[in-house]
This record gives C-alpha cells, sequence and structure tokens, in this order.
C-alpha cells in the first residue's frame, strides 16, 4: 500500500516543482489530450514529451545506482525480468497472468480517461473553484486511488513515460531484451498506446458531460 | 484498509467532477434528506435519484469487464455469492453471519445519520467556513472514517445506488437470485431502506442540534 | 494502523460539527488548559466538560448496540477486562504489563503537553494563519500522530472524558469493578489526571515559548 | 508504514509550531542551504543549528524514559546497537549490511537534494503560489514521501541533528562508542555530512532551474 502513496505523494511534488512554469506536465498522455482540447498549445507538446521521456529515462538511471548494492544482494548479480527473482518490475509494468490483451488494454484506456476526468475537474475554474496551491496534492490524490483500484491487472503505467523510459533503460541495463519480448511481445506497447488513447477519450468525455456545460449553467442560474 | 481510502477518496473525485453542476450528489439516501430540509427542491430528488442508480449499474459492469479475467482465473467461471470462493461481495455488501437484522438496520442507520451529520457540518457556511475547494476533501475523508469504523457487521453500504445497482447486477450477470435471498431474504433491503431513513434522521438531528441555532448565536455574540 | 487513522479523522469531523459554535470542544483537558491561559471564559468550563463526559457516555452505548452481536459472536457472552478474550479495551485504555504507574504518568502528561502545543499553534492567528477550514484537519492529523508514537506504553487516551466515561460504561454493562481495580486500582486514575495537568503544562509551554514572543517579533520586524 | 506517515506529520506539526517566528527550521542543512541562496541571514545560522542540535537531543532523552519500561522488558537491561535485540537505531540510523559506503553517500546526497528541491518549490511564491497555512501540510508530505522511497539503504536520516544529536544521546546513555565504531567507522559521519552536501547542491538545483527563470518567464506572459 506504502506504494500508492508513494505515487501519489511524487506526483504532488512534481506538480509542486513544475507547475509554476509549464503547468506541472508529467505525463504524455495529458499532454497530448490538453492539446486536443486546446488547453495546451500544440508546438509546446514535442517538447514537453521529450521532457517527459527524458526525465523518467534519468529517474530510472538515478534509481537504479541508489537501489545497485540492495539489486546485487537480492539477485546476485543475475538480472531477471520475471520469476521469483526478477526485478524488471521495480522499473516498468508487467501483466498478471491471468490478464488479456485485450484485457490490459482496456484496464489501460479506462484508468487514463479516469486520470483526465479528474484532472480536468480539479483544474476546471468553474467547476468547486481549488485553490491553485491546492492542485497538486488532489492530482497526487487522484493518482493514489487509481493506484489502489487498477493496481490488479497491470500495475497502472497510465504514464507512457513512466513505462516506456523505464522499460528501455532496464533494457540496456541489464536485463536484455526479454523487457520487449515478454508476453510474447503482447504488452510492452500497450501502456504506451492506451493512455494517449484513453487519455483523449477522457478529455473529451469532461469536455461533453461537463467542460461545455457550464455557459447553460450560468444561463439558468 | 486501503479499500476504506480508495471509497474515501474515489467520493472526493466524484464530489470534484460533479459538485459545479449538481452539487455532488452521488447518494440518494443524502440527496432525500437534503430535501427535507429544503436543501434540494424535490422536483429534482427523481432526476438525482435516477442517475445514481444509473451510474453504479453502469459503475458495476466496467468493473465486471475490467476484472473479468481475474475473476475467471479466480473462480473458474462457476460463480459464487458466499464461501471460499465467493465474489459477490466485489458488487454488493453482505452481512457477517453474526449480525442479526436488528444490528444491520441500526448499523445502517447509525452510519448514514452520522454521514449525513458530517456533510452538513463541513457543507455550513455558518459553522468553519470552509472553503468551496475543501468540501470534496472533508466528504471524503469522512467516508474514510465511516469505511474503518463502520465495516465489521455489514460492509457499510450506507449508500442505496452503490448497493442495490450493484445487487441487481451480479444478480443479471451470472450470480443468479441468490444475491436477494441470502440469509433468507433477511439482508437486501436493509442497506436500500435503512441509509433513507438514518439520512434523514442524520439531517434533522444535524438541524435541531446545530443549523437552527446560528441567529441565537449571531443575537448573543 | 486504521485504528489511528480513524480516531484522528474522528475528532476532525467532531471539530467541524462542533467548532461553529463551542469552538469545537472535545477534550475536558483541553478545555481546562485553554480556561488557563483565558482562551476559554471560565463559566463555561463546567458545561463543556459535562457535555464531554456524557457524549462519550452516549458513544460507549452507541458502540456497545452497534458491535453486541460481534462482541457475543467473539466472547460468546462472557465479558471479561484482559486475557486473550478480553473486550473492555474496545472502550476504555489499559496499560501494557511492563508499563510502571510512573511511566504511564510521564507518557500522559507529555501526550498531552505536546497536544496542547499543537492545538495552541495551529489556532494561534499569529503563527502561520491556518484557515479556519483548515484547522479540523490539523488537529484531527496531531491525534493520528500522537496516536502512532504514544501508543506503546498504555493506548493514548489523553482525553479523560474519552477514557473514564467508557470505563464507567463498561463497569456497568457487565464488565464489572475490574475495569478499575485492574492494576491494583494503580491506573484506571491515570488517563483521567495525567491529561489535565499535561495540558496545562503544554498550554503554558506554548505562551512562554512562542505565544508571548509575537509583540516581540513584530517589534523587530 | 506507521513510521513514516508519524514522521511526516511530526515536521508538519514542528513547523505549525516555530514557523510563525524562525521560518520552521527544523533541519540544519536545510537552513545551511537557505543561507548559501541567501534565503536565510548568516548570522542566524550558528543559532538555529545549535538550537536544532539541542532539540534532537532533548527529544532523545525523553524519548528514552518514556519507553525506558519497554526498553527493559524488551533487552533485559542489555543496551545492544544491533543484533535481534539491538535498540539503537529508535534513536540514530544504521545502514543495511548490503548497503556500502558509496551508496549511502549517494543515498543521502539525493535524498536530501530531493528535499530542497520540494521544499523551496512549495515555499516559492511564484510557484504555485501554495497559501501560508498549508506549507506545514506540504513539507510533512514530502518527508513521507522521501521516507517511503529513501528507507532502503540508510533509513533516510537526511537530518543532520535529527541523526548525530540521538548518536550521542546513545552513546552516553549505555550503548556505548559502538553507535560511532559501526561499520568500522564508515557510516556515522554519512548522515551528517551527505545532507549538508545534498542540501547545498539541491538548493542550486532548484535555483538554475527553476528559481531563476520567474523573471524571464513573466517577460515571454
Amino acid at each position: 500500500m506504502s506504494i500508492h502513496w508513494s505515487w501519489g505523494i511524487g506526483v504532488t511534488m512534481g506538480v509542486y516543482i513544475a507547475g509554476g512554469i509549464s503547468g506541472g506536465h508529467l505525463n504524455p498522455a495529458v499532454t497530448l489530450a490538453l492539446a486536443c482540447i486546446k488547453k495546451v498549445p500544440w508546438k509546446k507538446v514535442p517538447f514537453y514529451m521529450l521532457g517527459q521521456y527524458l526525465g523518467a529515462f534519468v529517474a530510472s538511471v538515478t534509481i537504479y545506482f541508489v537501489y545497485y548494492d540492495a539489486l546485487n544482494s537480492f539477485d546476485g548479480g543475475n538480472r531477471m525480468v520475471s520469476g521469483p527473482n526478477g526485478t524488471a518490475g521495480i522499473w516498468a509494468t508487467y501483466p498478471q497472468d491471468f490478464a488479456s490483451v485485450a484485457t490490459c488494454i482496456g484496464d489501460q484506456l479506462l484508468g487514463t480517461a479516469m486520470l483526465l476526468c479528474c484532472v480536468l475537474a480539479v483544474t476546471d475554474d468553474r467547476n468547486m473553484e481549488t485553490h491553485k496551491g491546492l492542485i497538486p496534492f488532489s492530482i497526487g490524490l487522484i493518482v493514489v486511488v487509481i493506484g489502489m483500484t487498477y493496481n490488479l491487472n497491470c500495475g497502472y503505467a497510465i504514464n507512457p513515460a513512466r513505462d516506456l523510459g523505464p522499460r528501455i533503460f532496464t533494457a540496456i541495463a541489464g536485463w536484455g531484451l526479454e523487457v520487449f519480448s515478454y508476453n510474447d511481445y503482447k504488452y510492452f506497447w500497450i501502456p504506451v498506446l492506451g493512455p494517449h488513447v484513453g487519455a483523449i477519450l477522457g478529455a473529451f468525455l469532461y469536455q461533453f458531460l461537463i467542460g461545455f456545460h457550464w455557459s447553460e449553467v450560468v444561463e439558468i442560474t
């Protein structure tokens, strides 16, 4: 359970640090979705994305060196993707045996769509008028709750940078190409593709259900 | 324990999303009680309730498909309401063996009355003047604490839509009519009836103890 | 751990409900200490205290009936204070075997002194200017942290009403006079006396270290 | 996990109490780093540091007496630094067997650098404009997340006063000089030196990446 709170608070801190300059973009799927509904200019999207993937890669390197001793003491220097001594799951996500391709795709679509609905709700001035300083807390809590409820099938990547960046790092750092070939090449692209599509769907869902209705609300009131 | 935080934060996010348009009505018992103390117009009540039951039903369908693989891997496709392989409790609540009918009714009355006292307190402008953007957090915390303390007897439904909607879904989706006949037909109606009555009692309790006294407080001060 | 969060959030909700009218007095030791530093008029103190003890007693009765079935299923109707089937600890606190009288007194003095320092800090307008709507959260967190750190010796009563009220109830409701005679009559009065003295010490400590210095700070600035 | 929340909320309360007068300085490494980037006048640094080490020492004495009975009941009065009955880790931190000197240094550098980046972000008026009353919460959460993620190697001291003060106390109070000689004298100085250097690095990192760019942001906007 610790891990869900850690991810959530980690996101809170990321938004606190980066919020003032870039608006706290940490997830390429969120950036893309916000561009689609015109809340972020398209010309900024490639730079944000580059930064997000680079950031996730640098963080992977850091974690590797901080826990290098612990890793060797655990697996004796023999890096494994899966099995009882498997450690690749510290970096990228891997699905449970029972989770089919369709389930993983649906899981990522839904999880990221939910993320976008929540993110748009807490940042929507016309909704609950959340104070700017509270937004990082709210977004952190969203990640906590998605973690607690969407962890079972394939570990709630919901962020392509957070999944692909570390996966590339582990491929280079000694775990080999099995990080991509795992489950017969039928997984690694799901937490990259799924969140992008899910985020766009979630953003339009919020706009159609709530965002576009404010003028009517104002008129009625 | 994770599950209590999940419900609580889930409610927080629901209120954030829906708060600006409908005032964040997610619970038909709360809606009914607020109508009784004239905080919601009666003509809106049937539409809110319809939406709440529909929403809970749609969420039940979603959870079913997201965890369809996990479910089959757990029970081999043989859906059971109770016993070691019972899974119906993922959707609706079921009482402990030791909990009598009277205990379950009292538990639901009290839990929902407490919910209403807390909800009215945090949304009462004249009390602690809680900022609008903080209200979803507070209501989420209320659900966390009721979850932690009222879980033992019959799983703190405290929301008829959250209990009856998923129960109807499981009846259709393969668990059969045992979801209603469980405990000799002496349970399924309790988390529907109990919260409605408890919420009304709780709302009037708050009004009599605190809500009606503000003018006097102002006069004294 | 659940239990520490429950107490904490429960206190948060109590302050939300009662905050606007009485200032959220739930603890007779805190009320007494605030009267000593002239933040509460003395004439109100007996009424607050009466309400606090009555409230704790009524809550004890409620808990007893809500969990009556569970209790009987656990101990077969034979109420015990201590031992493997002991249940009196659900209501009042009882010390660990290793904790001497001196340790329990010190523990209660210190825990309540810390509580008062924190309560006075978060409610002190001249300190961090905490918004009124956030105060219940802060006080709830204080109780969480005292619970997590002061639980070991004798279960962090730190509130005489929360300990003596339930103790009297259990004496009447079937546990008998052992709730007082436990540990050779050398415990039950500690969580009553200790918090009152500790709260007063804590209140004066805060005033001497911080509260009385604001004018100087203003002059220097 | 309880322990991470306790440290975090403890820091929150410390900042609430001391925030109004000194700005909530509890960590000599943070004080030094803030002096380096001119957010604290150099002449105040020695007084803050003295207070921080004294405070940590006094807290160590307090904890010793509160848990004196529990300690004796656990180790029979025979104080040990390490091994199954080792208790020195309640006061100062000790590294895991697998953690090399380089790992511990890197761990402390990184953890404290992260701490400073977060602290500067939440207290930076030009970033997310966090309300003063929320800052103690944010800083507490930072400590929670660092605790959850940096606990593995050597127990996230990240505060020289919180580590050296209690270590000196245990040396005096019966654990002897092994608290310094542990791991062949190759540990005790790391949580003192590492955080000072890490905090300065973190503070300059934040300034170069974000703090110095506000004027440009303003110009561009």
